[in-house]
């Protein structure tokens, strides 16, 4: 079944029966990634300003069989949102549909359309005393829309969860071009199938989010952070659980760090302050966010000691000024950034049973090692079993002398992912980069049963072709 | 399309493909509904004691489009366990099948099949130091897969979320007898389409859920209990307000009681103490859970000065002891006891948007008014928007009387639940008794997506049918 290209003709028709400069041609910025790795077809880009805008485009390229590409904030890091081949779809932006229509601070609950930046609603929540918890790196230029598309998780899910945790309720547009009115702000709504879980977390191949009911939560009254230095991620693991013992669900961080990320910093960004004289083989980030009438600073204070006691830490700062609380967070946040510098020849964001950490880190080096000599650069959200193993040449080496390994890199480290039960894809998605991943390691029925839901709901194939499921 | 009856014939064939005993006649237990509202047609039940085995059973159906009829503890409250007409279906009970498989308490994740007892699973995970949050008043003969196909609700959704929020994966068989291996243990795993919610909620009709993997929580170091006057709805959620805006997420239960509840606990359950010299015509029943260095009484305390000194509670006792925690629980737990001795003309488990609950209820009264003389007791879980809103005849009528009014009555209440962007299903979802309701309030655009993946997963309509979507 073979796509029409959104063609010149296309565009101009469509163009007809929507409001001026609803449609123009695709600037540069909508055709490239943050990796660099694609490159999109050139081609229009469609802007509407409504949902039932959004509905007339869905529909018109569903009759005409073109193609559609949505895009948010073009932060995507697998390729979702970048069609480098076949006939040009239309893109589909909805940063002018950026509103957040109303918060209800007594309901806990904000309606903000699909182009909002995440930012954005972080702010409006704050300014109704209320809390908006997904945050990520790149939440000053990612989109709701975008954001539930790919279920992002980001540093505060071991909290508050995915961001298909923090939805109520979802407006979006079907393939074909009809509305779903489900902006439902309800706790609770057993009336059939949930829809809304499954657009969520389908990268745009089912319909178009267009607006989301989200969940807020209180804003913690007192916030910790601190730095421990930890006897290694075994160690980390039982920290943990100590923490969950003492603080129950106050803990809103718990960040792995190792040794390879601190000298990747040193190197690439030799301005950033480190806490250490000398950096730690592993440490973790630990934020707690806890209820009034609760001390962070005693809490962290406490929780050192039990650690210290139980021989998994060696060394601990407590952040004691919001300044140095955002120095602690660089050292975790500028990590990718460290990485880039460096340049990896392949990254994984890979997930784990909680338990099986531990075992994953130390089993991976020496598979890694039989394929070459390496630096590897394991660091992400502990408490989620989230893991960015990323792998880099040996000192003095560059990553172009080992692109032809790629591959036996990444399936040796996706193979014992699965082997221990994990995921191939935590947070950042299938998108394009790993259709084949998914095809390989995902489970046969459900593979069977996405399939069948792809066809039932987008009979047409126009959703984002080639994106989640091979075309 | 027609279902072939799970006939003798039908039942030998596919017995002799399994260990003996795995099938026999149901019992009358298998054909009752704790209403009393439907029988179920006599016919067989299939016992298996594996996915395999169950696997084998729902290919045989698939193969013989005989129908297949999900049974866990029979709890459920729309019928969806129960087929009254129709050609008989083969009925598919998971009680052998009720291990705990495994609790991982540093994980905080216990493994459980589908048959596993609801407070089994809660023992298990209180055993290993944590809490199964999920809590109903049948929690003693609920089963985990009935649990999760109808997305149960109850006492903490306020705090824990519901069924679906409590599932990192699941193990299911699918309708065609292919076994879908998602028991992953996983908090990020973004690998395609969301299977699991979709079967969550689904109520049985797109396969069967045979074991998941379940989170649980960290135990609130100390709870407290209080009953609040309170001088109505309206004031009840700005107490809520104001309870979250002092304890954050340390509100695990707050519930809506009505003096027309207590009366009528009064009339049918004389021997149940409460606290009052005289019932008061609004109470929340406040239970809070919070963490290590918090004291509940205290909390309750000060949360109750707060709303006399805004003028919304006038009166309040915290429970002194775990007995009279338990009583107070008591008066909440045993309202539909004293309901089903009153005996209510129609019931109606329905959710508003948070904020509009008091409106719904200042309008609801009136609008029934207007069809004659009755009694509202109006009760439930107001911190999620859900109420229990129950019509009883007045003083020295019986129901009987009304016969020809429940439809109307239930007309008349939905259409204003729904016109105030509600739910007329909360937590009870839709079985057979709500599929009119369904399609007569339903999005036509999400109604049609249902439709499309029934027929997409389950082609032959095998998996309950006639629940949820009209075969």
């Amino acid at each position: 079944m073979t796509l029409t290209p959104a063609d010149d003709g296309f565009a101009e028709r469509l163009a007809s029966s929507l409001p001026d400069n609803t449609l123009r041609r695709a600037e540069p910025r909508y055709l490239e990634e943050p990796r660099g790795r694609w490159h999109g077809c050139s081609g229009w880009v469609a802007l509407p300003r409504s949902t039932d805008e959004a509905s007339t485009i869905l529909r018109a390229c569903n009759d005409a069989r073109v193609g559609v590409l949505p895009f948010g904030g073009g932060t995507g890091l697998v390729g979702g949102q970048i069609a480098p081949e076949g006939p040009a779809p239309l893109l589909i932006s909805l940063e002018r549909m950026n509103a957040i229509r109303a918060v209800y601070p007594q309901e806990n609950v904000a309606l903000a359309e699909a182009g909002a930046v995440l930012s954005d609603v972080q702010e409006a929540a704050r300014e109704a005393g209320r809390l908006f918890p997904l945050s990520l790196a790149s939440e000053g230029t990612a989109r709701i829309g975008g954001l539930l598309a790919t279920n992002a998780g980001g540093v505060n899910v071991l909290r508050y969860g995915n961001a298909r945790d923090q939805v109520l309720g979802l407006e979006a547009v079907l393939p074909d071009g009809t509305i779903w009115h489900g902006l439902k702000r309800l706790r609770k709504d057993n009336t059939g199938y949930d829809l809304r879980n499954l657009l969520i977390g389908a990268e745009g191949t089912l319909g178009l989010i267009t607006a989301a009911a989200l969940k807020l939560a209180p804003i913690p009254a007192a916030t910790g952070t601190a730095l421990f230095t930890v006897a290694g991620p075994a160690a980390a693991l039982e920290l943990l659980a100590i923490a969950r013992d003492q603080l129950g669900e106050g803990i809103s961080a718990f960040e792995l760090i190792s040794r390879q990320g601190l000298d990747f910093l040193t190197e690439a960004l030799p301005e950033l302050r480190q806490p250490w004289p000398e950096p730690p083989d592993w440490c973790v980030l630990v934020e707690l966010g806890l209820a009034r009438g609760l001390d962070p600073e005693a809490a962290l204070e406490e929780l050192f000691a039990a650690g210290l006691e139980a021989e998994l830490v060696s060394d601990g700062i407590v952040a004691q000024s919001e300044q140095q609380r955002q120095d602690f967070w660089a050292i975790r946040e500028r990590i990718p950034e460290a990485n880039r510098v460096i340049g990896a020849i392949a990254s994984h964001d890979i997930s784990l049973p909680l338990g099986a950490v531990p075992e994953f880190i130390a089993r991976g080096a020496p598979v890694l090692a039989r394929l070459g000599e390496f630096r590897i650069n394991c660091f992400g959200h502990l408490g989620d079993g989230n893991l960015h193993y990323n792998v880099f040449p040996a000192p003095g080496r560059r990553r172009e002398e080992h692109v032809n390994q790629r591959d036996e890199i990444k399936h040796a480290v996706h193979d014992l992912v699965h082997e221990m039960d994990g995921s191939v894809s935590a947070e950042h998605g299938i998108g394009r980069l790993k259709v084949e991943d998914l095809e390989r390691y995902g489970d046969p029925a459900k593979l069977a049963a996405m399939r069948a839901i792809k066809a039932a709901l987008d009979p047409r194939g126009i959703m984002n072709p080639g994106a989640v499921l091979r075309g």
